[in-house]
């Protein structure tokens, strides 16, 4: 199936949107009648929503998924070109990460992943190219050093590596003084480092914190920024395990399926795709969802996995609080520009390179090697220089040869763009500073009978797969317990 | 209520059996009739057990829990002793365990954990006392950089520091290689590093692997050992973070109820506490299960969670496997002797010791503070020099005093003997070497309509909670598929 998502590009084919994807439902609904009164409606079928549905068909309710693309997975699915998965969105997981991971462990899928680093041939080195200091190469035992020297540096507010400031990880804000950090941005973090980072520190530095909050330096909350590396051991080489090195061999739909086949296996999902939402209003007995095509659907509770900064986009009578409605209008400020690039060299398999901050691309890495016997090259922009990659491919070209002229012989792009995607409206979260301690409690509540569940607002690994499936669990189990029926047996605990 | 597991001394009370704890159920059955059938049977109120038994009812199943101690948890359990939860078996969890850390998360108890160590004021050394160097002290940067070096030469196979003999810590014979270290123990590599370590490197190196296996270092499986260090990081930081560091607040038992009341709560859990199994019987229609005093029940399934060194003291008919017999006639080889130690100098907060190999316990850190201001010692022991800790409780009281003479004044011990526990024969899983590589795969297999389920052959932390939520969660996601009604709505997929 051919998903309207996505656009590639070939020299034969020139630019084309939609790429196939497993992750495509068809037919796109199961729904004989909309007058049906389902127990919860889901709206949204990404990871959060995916995984409340499951656990709600699993515990006997009867579920209604809407979603407005022809697919499941939102910010995260894969496309099967040529035989091999183009991740679209999010990508990467770790054994580190529970939620996920106790997934993987579930559906048994502990022996499918596979690294996206391979050192082992190839030209084997990092490649530096920075506006003030020109171009340098590396081994990677060197950028390993010099991106992990510029980190330490970068996150060690109390002597002990964030290890005081963030003790819990999964409850950042558990020393109170953490706080402090989320008024600032990690340029007013650099910009106290300023002379003790050397011009390449630097630039490695700001290009690595960039690739994880895609906004700008002003932008960026260093909370957020030390929350995410309190995540990964505190720690570079728990970053580079965490964030990027490893991935499902079948592509992330290949994972989602999994969670969607499982539901309909209960015979208690119902769903249908292609479905934007326009309204959601809660009657106090029942909630009432209307889509943009005028059909209405009605269910005891509703979980809505709308993304903050979609969230603006749909009518919730009532209306969202004033603090959701603030926080959804600030939103969060990942607008990363992801591209996929098929390289003739073989070579480049073992490359990884930071092109910044002059390029339209500023991070990209060998990510593995297409059946075509070719590079894949994934690339990595965002705010700070930012391109719409669809709007001028040969831009968007010329992005990924400056990653390493002369090196990219580019046979193939592909790639989302997320930030002109009414549906997401950017790629995972990041948070500008104060967006998290002034509304993360109130983006975790509910409204009457609508329950919000999104990585957007999960506590441990926010952003991420796993905060979805956190989030997704969460609301599934209070919907569970408020519908489960009367005990026929007492409890005598 | 007060548990017949346990023991407790106190200089007034002198030797006592049995110790106060919120896991004891009562009253102990909620079974009317035992001509019921359920839909499953479930041997054990363990982790793995309460896991099997949540899901199954969540699920809509009708679950029979039998259990032959008087309470919940298995190898886990606290007892309140004057307001302070002393950990009895399985104690320390991460956010790094992926299947309890889902747990922790649903049940929202992120911020119910609590560090073990505390540096911050009183001795603040490590004492180290062997046999054949005498006493010393060092501090506690000191001891991790002793022990980090000594575990780092001995884990070190492959130039790599064991990731690439085990790369995925949750697929751990993903490299065949590794299966080679299967046929050694621990004490065939000693030897072979036996003119690179300095003696009290061997010393601190021997007394943490026993403090793992709680075996000898003949019958401690190395390839297990590297199974544990690849899980911990690949590090002594992680060791120590993963195996040690983090507990409950409210002590284990506070998290275990929360299973057994979300069963409860669905009002489809039937349970019989104080009833151990004499027999299992699959008549291919169902099982049916006989109590030691001639209770039967029936289930069309039943998930078996019997520790292995304990399923060949229940009856099978059909008989087990002769590959499953074999297995558990070897048994793993923990004798893990676990004992706490209420010591009157709050200074010993921040103590650690190792007293090895003279001693009848060999390694000890302070833990807490108790209500009374007396510091809280735990101290463990196992096969290498074993004792039953309350035949001779004098004994018992010289060794905890051993670990640090002149400072153990003992106001109260607290221990539960696993090794005479006929109910587990041992403390958390450790194998001998080949055990794995010969039974792993089928210990984990069903026999017909009955189904293991345990954190002894667990794929993941085995030998761990985090390990029996694992095996919980499989099983009953097989008796789940298996016993779901008919889909009334159909598959699109």
């Amino acid at each position: 199936m051919t998903s309207r998502d996505g656009y590639q590009w070939t020299a034969t084919t020139g630019l084309r949107q939609g790429v196939p994807s497993i992750s495509v439902i068809s037919p796109s609904t199961n729904v004989l009648s909309t007058t049906e009164d389902w127990d919860v409606v889901v709206v949204g079928a990404g990871y959060s929503g995916l995984t409340a549905s499951r656990d709600a068909c699993l515990a006997g309710l009867k579920v209604l998924l809407i979603e407005a693309r022809d697919r499941i997975g939102g910010r995260s699915w894969s496309s099967n070109i040529g035989g091999y998965p183009f991740e679209m969105g999010g990508t990467w997981l770790s054994w580190g990460q529970p939620h996920i991971w106790r997934e993987v462990s579930r559906y048994q899928m502990r022996s499918e992943l596979e690294p996206s680093f391979d050192f082992s041939r190839g030209v084997n080195h990092f490649e530096l190219r920075t506006s003030s200091q020109g171009s340098s190469t590396f081994s990677h035992v060197e950028e390993d050093a010099l991106l992990a020297g510029a980190l330490q540096q970068f996150v060690d507010v109390d002597g002990a590596m964030g290890r005081e400031i963030i003790p819990y990880p999964h409850d950042a804000f558990h020393n109170p003084a953490a706080r402090q950090y989320d008024d600032m941005s990690v340029l007013d973090r650099l910009n106290a480092l300023a002379q003790s980072l050397t011009p390449n520190e630097r630039a490695v530095l700001e290009s690595f914190i960039l690739l994880c909050s895609c906004g700008t330096l002003e932008t960026t909350s260093f909370f957020e920024f030390l929350h995410w590396w309190a995540l990964c051991d505190y720690s570079y080489k728990g970053c580079l395990q965490h964030l990027i090195s490893y991935k499902f061999k079948g592509g992330q739909s290949s994972f989602a399926v999994k969670f969607f086949q499982e539901s309909l296996a209960t015979g208690r999902l119902s769903y249908a795709f292609n479905s934007p939402v326009q309204s959601i209003n809660d009657h106090g007995d029942k909630v009432v969802l209307k889509t943009r095509d005028g059909r209405q659907y009605s269910g005891a509770r509703l979980i809505s996995t709308i993304p903050l900064n979609v969230l603006s986009s749909v009518i919730f009578s009532p209306p969202l609080s004033a603090q959701r409605t603030a926080a959804a209008r600030i939103g969060h400020v990942n607008q990363c520009v992801k591209v996929h690039a098929e390289v003739s060299s073989p070579d480049m398999r073992s490359w990884s390179g930071i092109s910044y901050p002059f390029n339209k691309l500023a991070y990209a890495i060998g990510d593995g090697t297409t059946p075509a016997g070719n590079t894949h090259i994934v690339c990595f922009g965002g705010a700070h220089n930012h391109i719409q990659p669809e709007e001028d491919i040969d831009e968007t070209k010329r992005a990924v040869e400056n990653m390493s002229p002369g090196n990219m012989d580019i046979k193939r792009l592909v790639f989302h763009n997320w930030c002109k995607d009414e549906f997401a409206k950017g790629a995972w979260f990041f948070a500008p500073p104060q967006l998290l301690s002034k509304s993360l409690d109130e983006l975790r509540c509910r409204q009457g009978n609508v329950l919000f569940a999104n990585s957007d607002w999960a506590v441990g690994w926010r952003s991420f797969i796993d905060g979805a499936i956190e989030e997704g669990t969460r609301a599934a189990m209070t919907v569970i317990e408020e519908l489960r029926q009367a005990p026929v047996v007492r409890s005598h605990l």
